[in-house]
């Protein structure tokens, strides 16, 4: 008999047939003898239509009760949730985040879990109840409702798993797993029956939209087995687990491409100590993210320093960058939306070696010309023209091997990649 | 400065822009000097309506778990009413029932208030902070979400001007005061200035929506004086006070007509001692409310037993007169759900004579033949035939100058009664 969080996902619940559909998932778990504890969103998109009634009462609402209206939606979840498993015959009991203790801190809209009390829910667990729990959110000091961003129910599930000392977190959404790639991108892409924490952490940063980075750096944190899975049909998932040395034996688990990036350059910089860091400052003081930064050694005193961002920050990067040309005495300044960023993921390269020739003879044989580099420990990325960005995924995904990688596909709909 | 409970129901917060208008009420309250403290409802049919999706799920939802669904309707008036005074430049905080200690007994649907914790109020209102409070629901002490059933938003206003000691607590709905009749059935009926909290009770009994019974209970213990005002409309309302010396010279305050009971009675009925006693148990053992009770003095040893039911319970309560009628040997049952019931009500009954006489005369002289009568300290009613109830009230309204008593009507649109 082991203890499993189950959290189900507001797609999951949009319905009131499909809450039944999540209650019976819950019942028979709880049948087949184990302790369960589900999480639940907000239904649909409830939480959109909160944000826009609220938009409609005020330009610019208090933080506070933005949190106020939209814990709402989780509180209706877990009371439907908990009437479908009673009708089912299974005892269960709701709770809103204020009543079991899970405390955050004041950052009203993204506020970060602090501590969780376990003793209520043990309690009720203890009397053979299943424990319903509102994600995506938690109380003050004060007992102000707060939630915790995007992602949260995700984070609430796996935060509960690790204080609880949970076997298994699994996180039923809409895709059925994690793939080696997009599958709407590259159909011979297939579905991972595990991967690292370290490996899910960077996919998710590059658009794989199947878990929240915060909740993954919690999971990691408390060595919390993750079970993605989907909520419409059954399969065995992709878990989500600690790294064993066999991970190693494959180099790249899985590629992305993505395509919402810009890049900028500052040609012709001096090339002296401070320069770098003159221009992320001018950056940061307009709240730009910079994503992949490379600057090569330079020549004759100069070099070019370049870096991405989101599309959506060009205008107002270009404006930074402009301020920050002329104290750092740049030459020329250029910008470029048209591109996209292809990227291999694997802990494998921690050992392996030859992973970045393969990558860029695969896309030369295309004829893909590669435009930055950038690596991490386990990754590397490369930014290319945008029109060869789907060609050049499919060449990386292909000279892995990756299709060898996965599990043969159990269902044609996956959608576990944003675009 | 004083400190006011203003209390807005459903349909005075149903749409945003209601909501903003409420807002500006508050506001203006707030910038008049005084300290505001807002109790507000679930908007529009969101009660309903979320009692229909838990039907939906269940045929028999647990009643905690309704409680803890339908107690998100006030929690997102609360943020959205913040949002509204915020957005006018006024500081609001809001507030559900837990977050302040608004402590009930754990009979869910329809708890009972018993404890209000003022401190967190009483803080904020120091912070000058309009303080904004989820109407109809508190807490039990472990936590659990508890809900008053009807009327509940009105209870909590009142209660929490009692705890707090308000000057004023105002009742913001879709009428604009007490009125002397149903104005719909009366055109001659006026709005009353003023009523005793007796008489609001008496008249509340005989279907004056305005408020419910349990709240002006709850006013009427903690002496707190209610205004009963429109929210679509400026205009003085009716303020609901203790009685005054002054209030008898006023024999009748008002007159209503109700139409949803039915009549039993139980005929030659063996006169002696036990025998009432015996019926209503038989009624008690069937779960149905007696409303009027009339017994006569009896001729042979024989008397006739009468009493009025509400209509939906008649054919139950036939089953349970059967019962009785065996066990104290009645010869025959008689029913009648084509009946109506005027009554008047006034606190000057208590010194002033020949109230009855003035009624029974009134109805006579239109013909109007009287089935029962029934009397208590403030209040006639009788039972007349169906066909004739709205004629009855208004030669009784006509009997009583009630059209000299009230204020002349600032609207035409008073719906305070139900039929």
């Amino acid at each position: 008999m082991g203890l499993i969080v189950q959290k189900f996902g507001g797609s999951s619940l949009a319905t009131i047939d499909l809450v039944k559909r999540a209650a019976r998932r819950v019942v028979e778990t709880k049948r087949q003898g184990h302790r369960v504890i589900t999480v639940v969103s907000a239904r649909g998109h409830m939480t959109d239509e909160l944000l826009d009634l609220a938009g409609q009462v005020s330009g610019a609402p208090p933080r506070r009760e933005l949190d106020m209206l939209v814990a709402t939606g989780e509180q209706q979840s877990v009371a439907l949730m908990a009437m479908a498993i009673h009708a089912l015959g299974e005892p269960a009991i709701s709770f809103a985040a204020g009543q079991i203790g899970i405390f955050t801190d004041s950052q009203f809209t993204r506020a970060r879990i602090l501590n969780i009390d376990p003793r209520r829910i043990l309690q009720e667990l203890e009397q053979d109840r299943v424990v319903i729990v509102a994600g995506f959110q938690g109380v003050d000091e004060q007992d102000n409702i707060t939630t915790l961003g995007r992602g949260g129910s995700d984070t609430t599930a796996v935060a509960l798993a690790g204080v609880l000392g949970a076997d298994l977190c699994e996180i039923y959404t809409d895709v059925d797993g994690v793939y080696t790639a997009d599958p709407r991108v590259v159909p011979e892409a297939r579905k991972l029956p595990s991967i690292s924490y370290d490996e899910m952490l960077e996919l998710a940063s590059l658009g794989a939209a199947v878990m929240h980075s915060r909740s993954l750096e919690f999971a990691k944190k408390y060595r919390v087995p993750v079970l993605v899975r989907s909520s419409f049909q059954d399969g065995p998932g992709t878990l989500i687990v600690e790294e064993t040395q066999e991970m190693e034996n494959v180099v790249v688990r899985g590629a992305a491409l993505t395509t919402d990036e810009a890049k900028l350059t500052l040609h012709q910089v001096p090339d002296r100590p401070g320069v770098a860091a003159t221009i992320c400052e001018h950056l940061d003081r307009h709240s730009i993210n910079m994503d992949m930064i490379v600057q090569n050694t330079g020549e004759d005193g100069l070099t070019d320093f370049s870096f991405t961002v989101a599309k959506s920050d060009l205008p107002e990067s270009l404006a930074a960058v402009e301020e920050a040309a002329r104290e750092v005495g740049a030459k020329r300044i250029s910008s470029d939306p048209n591109i996209a960023k292809v990227s291999v993921v694997g802990v494998g390269m921690r050992i392996h070696t030859g992973v970045g020739a393969k990558m860029f003879r695969a896309l030369a044989s295309a004829d893909v010309n590669i435009q930055m580099i950038s690596t991490s420990e386990i990754k590397i990325s490369c930014v290319v023209d945008a029109a060869d960005g789907k060609r050049a995924l499919a060449v990386v995904h292909q000279a892995f091997r990756l299709e060898t990688v996965g599990a043969p596909n159990d269902t044609a709909t996956a959608t576990g990649w944003t675009g």
